[in-house]
C-alpha cells in the first residue's frame, strides 16, 4: 500500500497490530477516525493510553481490576468459600453475563499446554493452591475450556490439592442448547449420557 | 456484558464504536493490548492523537496529507495535466499500488446519491472546476464504482465542464481478471463487447 501521508501510514501500521486486523481494516478504522470529530478521537486515545497505564491485576484472583482487589473479591454479598477457575478474563465476563453465578473467580492466565510452551509455573497456579490453604475455600469449579490442554489442566491442579479436602467440580460437558444430537460427536454425546441429570432437578434448573 | 474494571469498560466502548467492531471483537483487542508492552500501548494511543491532530487535506486534490499541499501534488516527476477524479483516499491508495498511473488525483469526497442525501454542494467539485479552469488540465480520467450514482457523479461533472474544451474519460468496465464469462452480469458483458479493444492493444498492456 502507498501512502500519501506518513501520519496516516504510522496510524494504519499501529492498528495493523491488533489481532485479527489486517492492512485494510485497519485503513478503513483510521480514516473513520479522521472523519470523527477531533474530540471524540481525542477521547478515544486517552482512553487507551489511561486504561494500560492504570489497569491492575486482582492481587487476589488475578481478574482485571481498577484497584488491588477487583470489585468481585471485595464484594462482601459474593460467597467467597466458592471459586471459579477459569482460564482468562474473558471466560469471566462470560460467566458474569449469565448473571447465575455468586461466587468468586480465580483466573489462570492460560492453561498447561506443553506443545505451547506453557508449563504450570507459567500460570497462576501457585497463588491458587496459597488461597485454597490460607481461605476458606470448599468448593472449585473448573470451567475450562473442553480439551486435552483444559483436562490436563485440571488433573494437574486437582492433584496439588489432594492433601486438601475440598469439593472439587468441572462445568457440566453435553450437547448445547438449540444443539442437534445428529450432529454431535461421539466424546460430547457419552459424556452427556454418563453425566445424566434427574429430570425433576434439570427441570427446576 | 458485565466488567469488573470501568477502565476496562471504556476502552472496550471506544473500540466498540469503530465500524465493524462489536463488543466482542473489542474486548479481545482490548485485553491484547492489556498484554503488550506499556510503551507498545503508548505509541499507539499517541500516533492515533498525533494522527488526528496533525492530519491535512491537500488544498488541491483534497487527498490526505502530511502539508497544505499533498506529496503527489508537489511531486514535479508527476503528469499534472492529467487529474484522476476518485470517490475517496482508499481509492487513490487502490490505483497508487498498481504503479501504473503518474498523473495527479482529485478526490471527490463521495458522489451524488439523493437518496442518500449527498448532493453536489458536499462534495469537492467546485474545487475541481477550479482546478480545470485555472490549471493546464487535459485529461480528466473518472474512476468512481460503476453504480448509477458513479454515472450521475460523471454525467454532473462532464455537463458543468463542457464549455471547456478537454478530455474526459472513465476507467474501462469489462470482465475482471480471472473473473468467469458465464457468470458476468448482462450489463457487464454488454459494455466490454461495446468497448472491445484491438488484441495488439490489449497484448502491448
Amino acid at each position: 500500500m502507498q501512502f500519501s501521508s506518513s501520519l496516516l501510514e504510522d496510524a494504519v501500521n499501529e492498528f495493523a497490530r491488533l489481532p485479527g486486523i489486517g492492512k485494510k481494516t485497519a485503513l478503513r478504522l483510521v480514516l473513520h477516525l479522521v472523519k470523527q470529530d477531533a474530540a471524540l478521537v481525542q477521547s478515544f486515545g486517552e482512553t487507551v493510553l489511561k486504561m494500560r497505564q492504570e489497569i491492575k491485576f486482582c492481587q487476589r484472583c488475578c481478574n482485571i481490576s481498577d484497584a488491588d482487589v477487583c470489585s468481585i473479591c471485595s464484594n462482601s454479598m459474593r460467597r467467597h468459600e466458592m471459586v471459579c477457575v477459569v482460564e482468562n478474563i474473558r471466560d469471566v465476563i462470560a460467566i458474569e453475563s449469565t448473571q447465575q453465578y455468586n461466587g468468586t473467580y480465580h483466573v489462570l492466565g492460560g492453561i498447561i499446554s506443553p506443545l505451547d510452551g506453557v508449563g504450570p509455573d507459567q500460570l497462576n497456579i501457585e497463588l491458587l493452591i496459597n488461597r485454597v490453604q490460607k481461605e476458606n475455600v470448599q468448593e472449585l469449579i473448573f470451567a475450562l475450556n473442553p480439551t486435552i490442554q483444559g483436562d490436563t489442566t485440571i488433573y494437574y491442579i486437582q492433584k496439588k490439592l489432594q492433601p486438601h479436602s475440598i469439593n472439587i467440580t468441572t462445568i457440566a460437558r453435553g450437547i448445547a442448547f438449540g444443539g442437534e444430537l445428529e450432529y454431535a460427536d461421539e466424546m460430547t454425546l457419552a459424556r452427556s449420557l454418563q453425566n445424566r441429570v434427574p429430570v425433576e432437578r434439570f427441570v427446576n434448573y
